[in-house]
């Protein structure tokens, strides 16, 4: 109940050590982000932003998520067919509308956050101050150092991990590596989820005829698929990336045959769904492989398990996926997970690890699995990532950290 | 260790703001339960009690579950056959010697919250103040105002909602909404469980016959059996209901036909317990029509789920259900929630639904979940409903509310 | 940031409430440890340690588990093969190097306190205090007092409950209650664990010939082997065992018939391993069997449940079970755990029980499960055992204790 604005100095510093921790030590680290989904375009372009809601909530389904449980209807929410400046207004305005009722959200924090440090702004969001705010923020983000570049640049960040797809051409990685007036890093991310789409033929399909053509080879068999893959692991090594990331449901180390992988080749790329068993047999092995090519390399290899996703599809007809309608599953993943390390490690190919649990009901098996795998070789060769999208929060990080430091 | 007793006006307000929040704000506010199981009854007969026991323990499981713990026998628990005055007040007592190993429970806040509010008494309960409280619970109970009435009445309480099998004839709620002297309201919430029996045919049908009888109609087939259904909603609307709960182990939302459905009515009429398959099936398709008449009335409905119910056969033998042999499960529900919220939401059919998870592990998923099908129609149009039985705990609470604001 | 040595008298005692409860009540009362691993061989004989790698490092897979993802080579953490005192030397060295980084685990509780109380040393270890440490170390090992025997002493302890299989000859309990220098008892506790692994017939057919040795009975059959078992369960309570011990995965409470059994027990004994759903049915009823003969005799039974054990082939083959590659696996223990119980329960045969889980995602599930089965007979009849293994933590522990209380 100080004069204090919610975000100073010592935002949620709440002991002696904590400041000293964070003013002596923590402040002045440069940030190496080795997991982002910035478009790195963004950066190759230095995209600026017309006003707060380009910035804010053209992209972020976070957003979208608490302004639909705020009772915003959908056209202020993704934006109305007819789009234009009145229509950027009306969903800053609903935006501001919500930010009241978000207290104790992350998005609360991030929000005020960015208001104050970006921006120098210490009120509160809120419809009272959303004239002013407005304003302030079209007039900053007109200024040169308010684009991508600046905004990376002002936060001491040296490096960003971007998400890639293994189709991808990297043309703006390139490009940023090519500019003398970029001083940080940006590598990619292998993110070759689409590989375990063979339920649903029609997303597979295109991806398949998307590796060929980046390739330059015919993909008429598992065999030639795993060949693909291999190019362009190569082929994203050679761009700087050390950096490999899966997003799954669960894990999959179910036994399999060759026969069975060809089979469920040819179904999906005749337009059909594979049987369950099938399915789990051609997840086991592309994980596998993918392991494989991971420590090949000697790469970090992510993992982010446990979401469930594009739950409405109401909203998935309309938008389409990463639209908010995300969450946590409650799946059992400690047998597969187990299975999937341990094969990659009886052969010593096993790739240094960080596994992302989404639900922190999994924090205590997840923290506990680590230390089956740890091999003498480097300190922390198997890593348990930080709280991560939903347990992002204060309470998340904090309940990550208890579980962790204590087993 | 200061003087004050147990329950003083401060009690669980550790903090300034706390204190002011509950006296400045939350104190005064009239109470709208939209959940409890009070009988309807005792309030069209305003009942009184004679002594604590009667008030107490012939009711409720919580007690009897914790008086077993204890190492209570049966007699003095749920009662010996003989019972009478003397069978009273040994109950009494053994709930007495109980008391002081319940520290931390919620039932030693209960009890003594009572004690002091309705009862003005302060000493906490135990051997010693047993006598003394027994005589000045008589003495109190014998007032005109510590009947059903009287208690709603003190507690500002406006509005109750009760819990009513479709079956029921509403007889109470018409009684007391016709009585003048009556000034808050006792509505009924639908819940329909029952149908969801075919796993158990003599429950079954013994409540199909109840509700053929209720609706005057004859019901031979599934179809049928809906339209009865549908009947009963609508008496239930005219009666006020504006809410429906269901208890539910988990969700189910697996596809079906009308022929499986039609075979299994059968099935269960005639004594025949489904196949797994057809039981899966069976619930799938009333849980779907059920969330469909509720949203056709602008209801809002409820969901309890997660119990394992009647765990020892020994009790469910002796005394029936509800027994306090009941405890959390631990079974997956994110997948069948997600497909039966969808089912509905994707016709822009699904009611306002409020979401009780019984096992706190459960939170995360729960919390997550709510966001997918906001639909910007009402803030909060889907909500997680607070801690519940087992987790109506300070702990509990605290652990709902945490993780609810972070999300 | 005081000039108190990290462990203290006052250690853990945060508040005026906890000092008090501790040093005047708790401290000087005896320990009767009802569960613990200790081989006791090493007190019949008063093993004696040469050095401290001796007393901690041969035998700790917590130690090892740590000191692998400190990025320790195998060779310093479980030895290398030629051994010998200059590898005792190396490997404290390695775990000194590993002490400062496991702040807030367990392990630098432990460690820390054994040095305080045992040692008189209060430095902390780490490679800077690792000389004179080790030098203290052999001085005061080499001390009379500090063998098996005497630590146990020192400690307090009355009571020791070892943990042993029925084919055990029991002949360090017997030399050990002959020995009139001995002031405290060593028992032992039933844990027939292996009776369960017809899965891995190589295993149970090693057990089954030591049982038939230990016996003097053949064993051709489940009805022989269930003699064999009755009959050493005989010989253990003749030697003061009234605890058996059963360290599960999960429960079995499945149907099965005699015939089932049978044709299980032909195959392990021919090196077949069983269909999932016979081994389903072999683990039921040999659960069940044993349950009814702890009750027989009034033991109290105890379940440590929710391991996956050997999680890494890689350190199993090198090493052999129990090596530091265990973790907690995320099964639903609900519906086989409520129904192993009630198979006991419906015919007055459920013995005094305590249910350990090692995944604290299940605290909840537990704490509420132990209320069904309390039959009044006795307080606690069914008790939630204390957090175990990777829940035996500060945070493990006030968690278990939370939920527990709040139940």
């Amino acid at each position: 109940m100080s004069d204090r604005p919610f975000i100073h100095d010592d935002f949620l510093l709440d002991t002696k050590e904590a400041v000293e921790l964070y003013h002596g030590y923590a402040k002045d680290q440069p940030i190496y982000d080795y997991h982002t989904h910035l478009p790195p375009q963004q950066v190759a372009e230095d995209t600026h932003w017309e006003n707060l809601t380009r910035a804010w909530l053209y992209e972020d389904h976070y957003k979208w998520r608490a302004m639909r449980t705020n009772g915003i209807a959908e056209d202020l929410v993704t934006g109305s067919p007819s789009g234009g400046a009145a229509d950027d207004r009306a969903r800053y305005n609903a935006w501001a509308d919500t930010m009241p009722h978000l207290l104790r959200n992350p998005l609360y924090h991030w929000t005020h956050l960015e208001l104050a440090r970006y921006f120098g702004i210490t009120d509160l969001l809120s419809p009272k101050t959303a004239d002013k705010i407005w304003e302030i923020g079209k007039e900053k983000l007109a200024q040169p150092n308010m684009g991508a570049r600046g905004l990376v640049q002002q936060s001491n960040v040296k490096l960003i991990c971007t998400t890639d797809d293994p189709t991808d051409t990297l043309e703006h990685h390139i490009k940023i590596a090519a500019d003398p007036e970029i001083d940080f890093q940006v590598l990619p991310t292998w993110r070759p989820d689409k590989v375990l789409t063979v339920d649903t033929p029609e997303t597979f399909n295109a991806w398949i005829n998307a590796l060929a053509q980046a390739t330059g080879q015919e993909i008429t068999s598992y065999e030639t698929l795993l060949e693909a893959l291999k190019n362009r692991h190569t082929f994203f090594h050679e761009k700087g990336c050390r950096l490999a990331d899966h997003g799954i449901d669960t894990f999959y180390a179910d036994p399999y045959t060759p026969s069975q992988l060809q089979r469920t080749f040819n179904d999906a790329r005749s337009g059909k769904a594979p049987t369950k068993e099938d399915l789990q047999a051609w997840r086991s092995a592309c994980l596998y492989e993918l392991g494989i090519l991971n420590h090949s390399r000697n790469w970090v290899q992510q993992f982010h398990f446990g979401p469930m996703r594009s739950n409405s599809t109401r909203i998935l007809n309309r938008f389409g996926p990463d639209a908010g309608c995300d969450s946590m599953n409650d799946l059992s993943h400690a047998v597969a997970l187990s299975r999937y390390l341990d094969s990659l490690d009886k052969s010593d190919q096993l790739a240094k690890t960080i596994l992302y649990n989404l639900n922190p009901a999994d924090n205590h098996m997840v923290a506990s699995m680590i230390g089956n795998f740890q091999d003498g070789t480097t300190p922390g060769k198997i890593q348990m990532g930080s709280a991560w999208w939903f347990g992002d929060t204060l309470h998340g990080m904090e309940q990550q950290l208890e579980v962790l430091s204590s087993l």
